[in-house]
């Protein structure tokens, strides 16, 4: 067999803090990344780091799964919780998966056609995001989210059908825990 | 887009047996389902189970990443550490990813050209397995060895080549820990 594009067998470890290591240099994500995801951004903000993604140095091709783990950090903005900016993949029918390592968050996942679940992510929890599903993780806790993703290496992602229409509903901080708020499309 | 193909989001939970719920009725794969892949099964063995696998209900294709725990017992067949099977994919370019969840054990990879490596596989621990390499686990813990794993949909399953032509290397249970001992082809 032609091995030319084969890759070499690598380890990587989860760390403490919720990084891979080795892994690529984290991609991060400030308030100022977001624009436009969040209903009201409180002037006084300033521009906090909301999240970042330590991804494996794997290809981007249909034989590979590309993984990461994502640290989500605790906070609101304004009362809507700290939240991934969430993605469809291009090829639509790829599907990702998602482990929950610590913390308490939820996925927000919602099809273009408006439907819409909810599920937690904490340690223990194994999420199946199929093909077709948009996917957002929101951190509802106190302390940092943290979960590890992979999806099959082809998918792709699409960011501005997110952008543009944005998630039938949004995670509210409420007195009795967090609240799962239906967002008309005009107001996403 | 056509939705008729898709699955829907679901939610499995790791438990503390190490399967999953929910997930597939597990795999189970006793000594006598591994005949030939023991260098010597003393006559008194009797048929301990080896390990379980627990899957969850996907489809095996290009767009989806099948999911399953491991539990890998303790114990050893004569000198050798208790282990699975072994697969290359049958095709032979799809890549694999496992995460160590609990106990202590080592994946050894090969290609069919006779190169190998050894990893750990234990809590915290990522490994990816490229296309080309088949790959076994073996528990050199005391405790059972459990692992998540998962692979690009259409990767196929051949325990053939295993079967035929064995792994270059052996994991024994030695006076200092795991010995790594290089198995001539004849002896595989």
């Amino acid at each position: 067999m032609d091995h030319s594009t084969l890759l070499m067998p690598f380890l990587s470890r989860l760390q403490r803090d919720g990084s891979l290591s080795p892994a690529a240099p984290p991609v991060l994500r400030r308030l100022s990344d977001m624009r436009g995801h969040y209903a009201h951004v409180p002037p006084e903000m300033g521009d906090p780091e909301i999240y970042r993604v330590y991804a494996l140095e794997v290809p981007e091709r249909a034989s590979e799964l590309p993984c990461s783990t994502t640290v989500l950090q605790p906070g609101t903005v304004g009362e809507e919780f700290f939240m991934t900016k969430g993605h469809f993949h291009r090829q639509r029918d790829r599907s990702e998966v998602y482990l929950g390592l610590a913390g308490r968050g939820l996925l927000v996942l919602a099809t273009e056609e408006g439907d819409h679940r909810v599920q937690p992510i904490e340690p223990e929890t194994v999420n199946y995001v199929p093909g077709g599903w948009g996917h957002r993780a929101v951190n509802v806790g106190e302390e940092p989210l943290v979960f590890f993703a992979t999806y099959v290496g082809d998918a792709g992602h699409d960011y501005q059908t997110v952008e543009r229409f944005g998630f039938p509903v949004r995670i509210l901080r409420g007195p009795q825990g967090p609240r799962i708020v239906h967002t008309p499309p005009r107001e996403r």
